[in-house]
């Protein structure tokens, strides 16, 4: 799939006439922020050849939009009235984004009319009985100190033309929604039944996915708190691993599609020597199979670790499911290696000591840690300045260190996954020192 | 089971001749500690009821003696050999203690040959072609910084002649055992075979019980470390709760019989709503059963946290299996009401969101925390002491804050358990607010 | 200064008629704790010996009162109204108290009144504008999570007629003070004043010092995160002398008249090589001064780490100055030391590298560790109990591991300090190396 | 100063002819990372206005080479010699690139002689009798757990030709200078005398500065943790400031030219109301000066959070100093604001309570966090990488989130700073509410 410029514009639900109340600078160097004009763009491709070759083919140089505050608004800010929606699992930083929403819309803005609907689209729905918290700064001042969602949450899809009832009987005129690809789907017929009806509400996305699998987003939150965190179940299973003879300790990571949080928590900790993603077949048995090189190290050395994304081998564990939100729900690699280990090397009379950690709660109700929230709190602030300006159907999110604004439509075309050819995998091989390919029948010139 | 004077007593290996290199003081208000002899002795009670009874009973005053340096020493220093063994599960603290005594028998003793056997027991048997390590200052300066054990351990008892037969082999003079109650069972029969067989060896153990269920004393090393990192799994499950509607928190921590771990992880978190130990049976269904409260609970918050120690309720979960140590395995609580509560609020038609957390291992491999650490340390040094001074058959514990001396054979007889009428337990059950008893048949008046 | 049986009496307001509302057991193996009859006494000394002589001699066994609820109250709690004021520096804690008291009163006695007192004293004066914050449950819920005091504090004393004009004007029953020393001399002022108009206010107090230097208690709140906290500077200061030639790591901690911080952060850390306490005097020149042994330190191993406390050395930094609590400012021999050292070592020549540490604020605006919330707790839920029962001019404490009450009188009759001839102060020594004497004139016996 | 496309390539110190050993593919699309061509390169500038200007005008499009494993390599790595010198101030991270080295040129080249020169330029100096440590996988197998630099380090330059002596003593193939500004003008230095002499030695720096104020260099290492850590003190002096009338907590961090950690922390905090940088001249008294900013704040919350960069506010504290680096040495704001406040607040009659509080210690000798040591890791096997194809006088860097070579005569050319005129300092504003510029005489539209 292939995008051309034309996918990567940006609804707007029509001219911004108003001013801005936030009194920026319209001349450079005098020390005071610029507004950011619509035709600002960031490549989206930095190679230089890349960059060359388009030019001698005469094709178009892809950008974003570049994200922040507009000199014009599109809704007046005096009378402007906002929601903010939490959906799909728990992730760290989501508190952060609804403070830093609700502290731009209120300080910056003067917006005094905010909502905070409960439990996810549930709370969207009249019938579900759950009115929305009023949120203004006192109430969320604190929340940021802590995991999960003051708004609660919920998983799966709702009445779409019942969701845009109720933002008609609130009078809405922003919905921020902050979640995962469900979400995003969900979001996007949201969008479109709102512009069915003709209504003027914005709908800004903020990415939320742990996984970091969100094509055309750098990175979303909670996801280096979440491989950080992982790095703590990775020093205990060494631990573990190291107090038994033969000790194995194995250790299931997020990453049901794409396994950045198993690779970056296998390069963080040092202390990895089989890292398994879902983006890169692996053979168990046979020479050059998982198990003979597991048997390999620990003759050497007696103790091993394994990480495994919970995407990763999933022919040995599907089971054809799907969770609440729609999505494919993996088998459980992690319980299957732990007793299927146990099961070979005992074929093999090599007893090992199996230590298994599953700490997915753990790290999906943390706090966000400090990179994490600044992060979180820049796409509030951006999120806040595209749904001023009238901006819809789009997400907040960072491309070459800057933010962007990207439909939603795009972003929800297909998930962002781990390169195995890439740099990053070859530092993740470098650190681990696992063999490149564990199959038995291709490539055996990798074969280590 | 009732113990009289008697039993308190230390065994020696003889008239302790040496002098102690260690040049402490004999005389008072110089500023420098003086040596503890034989005749001081803690109180074990210290009720002042009890103490008058007793006198107007004419009955002895049951005491400990006092850990602490000697004035003389059993073995001539220069020539001393000590051993170190760390069996059973990994707990936080073993290796403070092991670099705690390494570092008391090399800078104040001056002894030179210190081994540490590897994996538990398994490496005292010569079969097992284990060598042991070489222990000194350098070797062991920083391990006690990290989690786990350097020695490693096994569970499980091994061929007793055998494993004396090794310390003969190797000319160990003082062999400190690091273990729960397994191992200790296997200490006592050490002791007990060195004796038969007239040999001059002590035997010091220093009780590992990440339960802290040893009887005589106050607390086991780890023990605080355990309680504390427990508290950041119930605060997670906490957030998980509040996350969803109807969101219960379940965490199952270690106790299998004895509910401290549990306990104090409530009361510190004050975020628990159901306590659960081994100590208290509870009835799950019926009137003043625990579903019955919590879903009065969940109607009135929405959200609620329960702690299970792995040997509560055990009745609904028996499976009369015992682990390589030879404890009872309890049946697994934690997933048991993981799904039956899941069950039981299906039936009732109001559904709620279970999320379980398990953290055993995060917190077996986990370092100690500075407390943890000092109590390793001084268990370390006093039981140095205690070898030093030939005596054996004996544990280093703390009874009214001092450190003390018990024959091992007194600390295995029972299990300490956590006594519900407690003032202890008052304060649990005051920051839970669960009922006192959660049974239908007894008791009515107690009920909430 | 000796103390009498009477010495160790609580006063009474009257006799308690009320029962209480706990609905605890009077009977024994119910699985219901029983209440606390005020005959129920622990003994302060637990030396067998000690025991013996006192028997020989004829003389009483010392004992305190044993805290905990009792049958009879002495308010009635539907009309008890209930005032709490935190006084003096910030510490780990105070927040669980604040908490602790309030939801005891609140859920287990049914008070509905209860006033929280702001900034120390100073809320306690009419004129200082500063009215009361109404406490409740739901306002204290998640305080615990956080450092300091949401009351906010003061230093100094206020007078004493004027804060007990307040106490009336609010209809005050019970009045909780938190703080150290000088607070507590400040309550038993106010205790004075109550008892001399013929009120019946009850004042109780929980200690609150961080240097864990009130005598008669074997700790407080606080003290234990504290020291806890001190070790991650200490691993710094080591980190940093390692890293250059001669670096010399120098924390300074708190501890003005009690080196029990200094040396519980030394001995939980094992890098300290110096630990320097206001108990005992220590020559900086000289052949058994601190600089000299500093120096054959770095000739041996290039680094080395210096804990002193802010009270230690005071005769080279003494100023005569006092704070506004009225407590002897010490010099700041932290500052001193680290230009001291580098001109001595500048004098012969030896350069070394100072890196110099004052973690004090850091360490005072933390939040409690677990075990530390759980002593708050208790010691707030045992201050209601004695506060209903009418019980006044007293503290909460503990001894031998049993919560207990503590006439205010006694408790400020002198500090608690560290006994440099104590088996801890020992194991402190054991640990760091350090010469047990570091003075050029006395016990050359001693000598390193 | 501007660049031409020249001064962005890397001198080779001649044809690389040796075969790799890593083994990687030559093909796409066999889950194999493919070789780094020297002409892959990373464009600067990604803005798409910037680059249609160009293509206009004409002119070339400004990159850096990309780094990554070269197929050849100049050196045959069976016989390669490297070195390692770590120089200046501690920082987090500088283990996790020493061992990243060790490994990277171990395991994956077979380099078999690492010397490890101790405590910076000085261990290059045969006169300082300091022998080099010789390093392996096994000896940094854990240092990546602790903070420092197992070489040590020192500050200042020293005598170049007598270090280019002592690397042709040591046969020394390759040098990795991990340092900052100072570090790297030596290592420049050094490079050029290589080149005079006609040498084939390699010098590869890899930047650290906590500061993060290299220039061309996204981000170093260290810099994150440094700004993550700092956050722990400004919420300590948020609990201060809040527990005191008037409370004002005063924090000052790392930052001699460049306002980063400061910007980073005060906006992860989000507890910040006053963020002060070296880029940004403010006013203290006057209609518009910080004070009266301050005292409006105060009257209005009672307590208010101050960070402060220690570059910032120089012409107040000026003192012309340099440190041993060369380095011209701030003079201490810090100390200065917490005097002048308490001065100027009292000479308005507003009594206020400073606390003041500098962690610099603390963070700098702090072990990295997971996503720093992911950096350092990086950075190692890149520097390795460059190393072993030949490439010298170059750094390691990053640049829109690829790796890249700079020619480290571009890197020292001049100090990267904070533009106040970025969005990323709005948002930093936009959180703490500070007026945009604090000056009395200039740009009255902007004043608050």
């Amino acid at each position: 799939m292939t995008f051309d410029q034309k996918d990567y514009e940006i609804i707007e639900l029509g001219k911004p006439e108003y001013d801005s109340p936030l009194n920026l600078s319209k001349v450079d160097d005098d020390n005071v922020a610029n507004y950011v004009p619509d035709d600002e763009r960031v490549l989206v491709n930095t190679s230089l050849r890349d960059l060359q070759e388009s030019i001698k083919a005469g094709k178009e140089f892809l950008s974003f939009e570049k994200a922040g505050p507009r000199e014009k608004l599109y809704f007046d800010p005096s009378k402007c009235r906002a929601g903010i929606v939490t959906c799909g699992g728990i992730c760290p930083g989501i508190n952060d984004v609804i403070r830093g929403v609700v502290m731009q819309l209120s300080y910056w803005y003067g917006v005094k009319s905010i909502y905070g609907f409960r439990y996810g689209y549930l709370g969207l729905l009249k019938e579900s009985d759950l009115p929305p918290m009023i949120l203004d700064p006192e109430i969320v001042a604190e929340i940021h100190e802590k995991g999960g969602t003051i708004l609660g949450s919920s998983r799966g899809p709702q009445d779409v033309s019942k969701m845009v009832d109720r933002l008609m009987d609130f009078n809405i005129n922003i919905l921020f929604c902050i979640g995962g690809d469900g979400t995003l789907h969900g979001a996007e017929e949201i969008t479109e039944e709102i512009s069915r009806r003709g209504l003027k509400i914005s709908l800004i996305g903020i990415p939320k996915t742990i996984d970091n699998d969100i094509i055309f987003l750098e990175k979303t939150f909670g996801f280096e708190t979440a491989f950080s965190l992982a790095v703590d179940s990775i020093r205990v299973a060494h631990v573990e691993a190291k107090g038994f003879q033969n000790g194995v300790g194995l250790v299931k990571l997020m990453g049901r599609q794409s396994g950045y949080i198993a690779a970056n928590a296998a390069l963080a900790s040092q202390e990895v020597n089989f890292c398994l993603i879902p983006e890169l077949p692996f053979d168990l048995e046979g020479k050059n199979g998982l198990y003979a090189h597991l048997h390999h190290r620990l003759k050497k050395k007696q103790h091993a670790v394994i990480v495994v994304a919970e995407g990763a081998g999933q022919q040995y564990v599907s089971q054809n499911a799907v969770d609440a939100s729609g999505n494919v729900k993996p088998g459980d690699i992690g319980l299957f290696l732990r007793d299927d280990l146990s099961r070979y090397f005992k074929g093999i009379n090599f007893p090992i000591n199996v230590r298994y950690l599953d700490p997915g709660y753990i790290i999906r109700g943390a706090k966000s840690l400090p990179s994490d929230s600044i992060f979180c709190t820049q796409l509030a602030q951006n999120a806040v300045h595209a749904g001023m300006a009238g901006k819809t159907g789009m997400l907040v999110g960072i491309w070459n260190n800057q933010f962007t604004h990207i439909p939603i439509k795009m972003a929800i075309s297909k998930r962002k996954v781990l390169d195995p050819e890439s740099m990053f995998w070859l530092n993740v091989l470098e650190s681990t020192g696992q063999p490149m390919i564990m199959q038995n029948k291709t490539n055996p010139e990798y074969f280590d």
